[in-house]
């Protein structure tokens, strides 16, 4: 059955903002709640793709969230459960009735079940585990006593495979008569009696060959497989770096116990990123519908450790309060110099930070990237000190003050690079994320730097 | 066939560093170029997947780069090719052989074919064009000629179709009698006489049913088509948001002409990321294989921008050279109230950039968002202004001073997060990329009412 787009949602691609829904459904949907007009509601909801519900869900308020939850009712199934944001699944999983809790979820993949659950908390996870038949329940706890952040996570237990001496033709005889295959599979994977894993086979290639073709001579090159304890951070690496569309998962054993498809690494990628760019500001995990208590608590830590290294270049300047005093053009000039190492700081860092999560920074060419990143420092440093000593110059009229500045620069910018590739790089070594820590220790490095050459250069030089 | 993994590139998910080129397999390659053994350089790259022998390419320097090349010769492919990074794959291309180019280009699929010369200079990208075959180049210049960065360039022109009246059994016959099915594909197209793609059907649901089930009656729910000049961004978002795995291109009558598959959905959606973070710290793009003279290039801009708002906030400190020569504490604690406004402000931006590539920051809940940060800030300024005051009375022993900087701590982060917030949503709205310049604004607006504020607080109160 093909799906009807509403006019909402069709997606002109000459519109600038196609897939940002709609604000006119937004509003027809407000309209359904406020006239209570439930067989409306349904009318609207009904043909968006469960993504684009828990969409709607996140952008309206909590208030109306609850009437939107209590009007759609029954219609609310497992998959706009699997979509929402974890900020407020809890919020949602509160307000639908038992039955229809258990309604939503007995429909979803194992796979998804585990995505869903294992975030809640446990009162939550009793609720929807007890509403799962016996068999499917085993299977999510099952999973859920893989370590978090494991390929056992991500797998689905639900795998199609076949013996090392079938041909193609039984392999299709046997799909066909099989009850209940995956909603998404992409290859049958071959076994050994023992069910040790031993390639896999595309569909295309399964459909595209003679009933008689011997599976074992079509297998793809290139197979891999992953340990149920190996980190999913691995997982998604290796599907990124090599292609691949699906995966088997063995245990310890080397069996064949689930199968890890390409949208579970897409979505742990997805996330990587997400981290990665929130840490690097300092923002640790922070969606849109956490509320001002989460969002001050995730914020506050990092804004502390900021206000110990603010301290910290203070005090640096504190030690040159008579410098100051005399010369108080210093402190209007100064910030400029330890800003300027800030920015180029962060700009190696960033690069830094990139290619030790996409794994292109390794011990073979790291001495290589730090002699770049100071030649880069020194460079850039040079052409700012030739700018910044003319407009000090210009400025305040004094060609020595004016130096200064413009020896500072290139100091400053020469360390700024050295850390900014420094500092991810020990940080890595020492088993700590660099994207959370590197911003704050350059920056601490820039600021003291900045300040310590440019107000000690102009108190041995200038006075 | 099974590839065999040698031992160096064996995954152990104990090691913590699985999947990062193994240094002894490096140390052999180069022993290898030493001694100009060929066969051993064969024999150790050979079992290598194309992008693991990319990554090696880019991580030794110029000098092994162009040995390996030469030594390992006729072996280096296409696929490899297409994996190199574009920093270093035009260096690699003109150190091939053009026989060895044409051969490496000619079993790429037409739109891997696009991907590796559309960022080619011109002279390279005829030698590549004049090796392929007459229909293959047809091809090729076809999918040249549609705009950069959308639908059609990302799509390959190989698919699989058929007509909406076949059974599952024709639809199986067709597959296996045809000539050169595509090496990845997901579904049957399923077509009226016009060649309007009318449905799709997963290779599963053919393989699973029985052979006299009508190809329409189990079309996916939720089919998608893209336009030829849709932007690859709208493509990428749609295929993670709708989880798709492949989708058929029309133009603009309609009419299929090709397929998208999630492969290169992802890999737009990774450079999108890529792009943000590399733009949200001012750095352009970059990677690792730049040269000195490309990463200064790519950074001085930024940090020209940085040294105008640098500037401007030092021409405020300048409004106060008064106040500082009475007070020289104040040029002591400066720093530290601009620098906590430009860190929560890049917190709350980075967030707000995050949402808006997502599409999840929309006119339904952004004045929501915008209340929350400003209220974000407002009660992290109490908590910081708290300590503030407490330091600046201990530090200097002066209440008045300690109250200055606290009240100059609430206004700066509450003026953080509505910079922070409605920077980045005005760009988006009059067409600038968020991410590219709204740090350069949220920092320039906290530095400036950091210093005003703080300095002209205390030329008031203080003296």
């Amino acid at each position: 059955m093909v799906e009807e787009t509403t006019p909402e949602t069709q997606n002109d691609p000459h519109d600038e903002d196609a897939y940002v829904l709609a604000p006119r459904l937004l509003s027809s949907i407000i309209f359904a709640l406020e006239t209570q007009d439930q067989a409306q509601l349904v009318a609207l909801m009904e043909p968006l793709h469960a993504a684009d519900i828990a969409d709607i869900l996140e952008q309206v308020n909590a208030f109306d969230r609850r009437r939107i939850i209590e009007l759609y009712g029954r219609e609310l199934d497992g998959e706009i459960l699997s979509e929402i944001d974890d900020g407020i699944r809890e919020e949602v999983i509160a307000l639908m009735r038992p039955e229809v809790l258990a309604d939503a979820v007995r429909d979803l993949d194992s796979d998804d079940v585990v995505d869903l659950i294992e975030d809640l908390e446990e009162g939550a996870q009793e609720t929807i585990l007890a509403s799962l038949e016996d068999a499917d329940r085993v299977a999510v706890e099952q999973s859920l006593s893989y370590p978090e952040f494991s390929a056992g996570r991500l797998m689905q237990r639900e795998v199609v495979m076949g013996p090392e001496h079938w041909t193609v033709g039984q392999a299709i005889d046997y799909m066909r008569e099989a009850e209940g295959l995956p909603e998404d599979f992409y290859h049958m994977v071959i076994t050994d009696p023992l069910l040790h894993p031993i390639g896999h086979v595309t569909l295309g290639k399964i459909l595209g060959a003679p009933r008689a073709q011997k599976l074992n001579d079509i297998l793809e090159p290139g197979f891999r497989t992953f340990r149920v304890d190996e980190s999913e951070s691995d997982v998604a690496y290796a599907f990124n770096q090599y292609h691949m569309i699906s995966a088997p998962v063995v245990d310890e054993d080397d069996r064949l116990i689930g199968v890890i498809t390409i949208d579970d690494a897409m979505n742990v990628l997805d996330e990587e990123h997400e981290e990665d760019i929130l840490r690097l500001a300092g923002v640790g995990e922070g969606t849109l519908t956490d509320r001002v208590f989460d969002t001050v608590k995730q914020r506050l830590p990092w804004l502390g450790v900021n206000l110990l290294t603010a301290i910290m270049a203070s005090l640096v300047i504190a030690q040159f309060e008579g410098t100051i005093t005399a010369l108080v053009a210093l402190a209007v000039l100064m910030p400029i110099v330890a800003s300027m190492g800030g920015n180029a700081g962060t700009q190696a860092l960033t690069v830094a930070v990139r290619a030790i999560a996409t794994r292109d920074l390794t011990g073979a060419n790291v001495w290589r990237v730090i002699r770049r990143e100071v030649l880069v420092g020194f460079v850039n440093g040079l052409i700012f000190a030739v700018i910044m000593g003319v407009v000090g110059l210009v400025w305040f009229g004094s060609l020595a003050l004016g130096g200064v500045i413009a020896v500072a620069m290139v100091i400053n910018l020469v360390v700024a690079g050295l850390a900014g590739i420094g500092v991810p790089v020990v940080l890595e070594r020492i088993g700590v994320d660099p994207a959370l820590a590197s911003g704050a220790f350059v920056t601490t490095v820039t600021d003291i730097v900045g300040f310590f050459a440019f107000l000690g250069l102009a108190a041995t030089f200038l006075l």
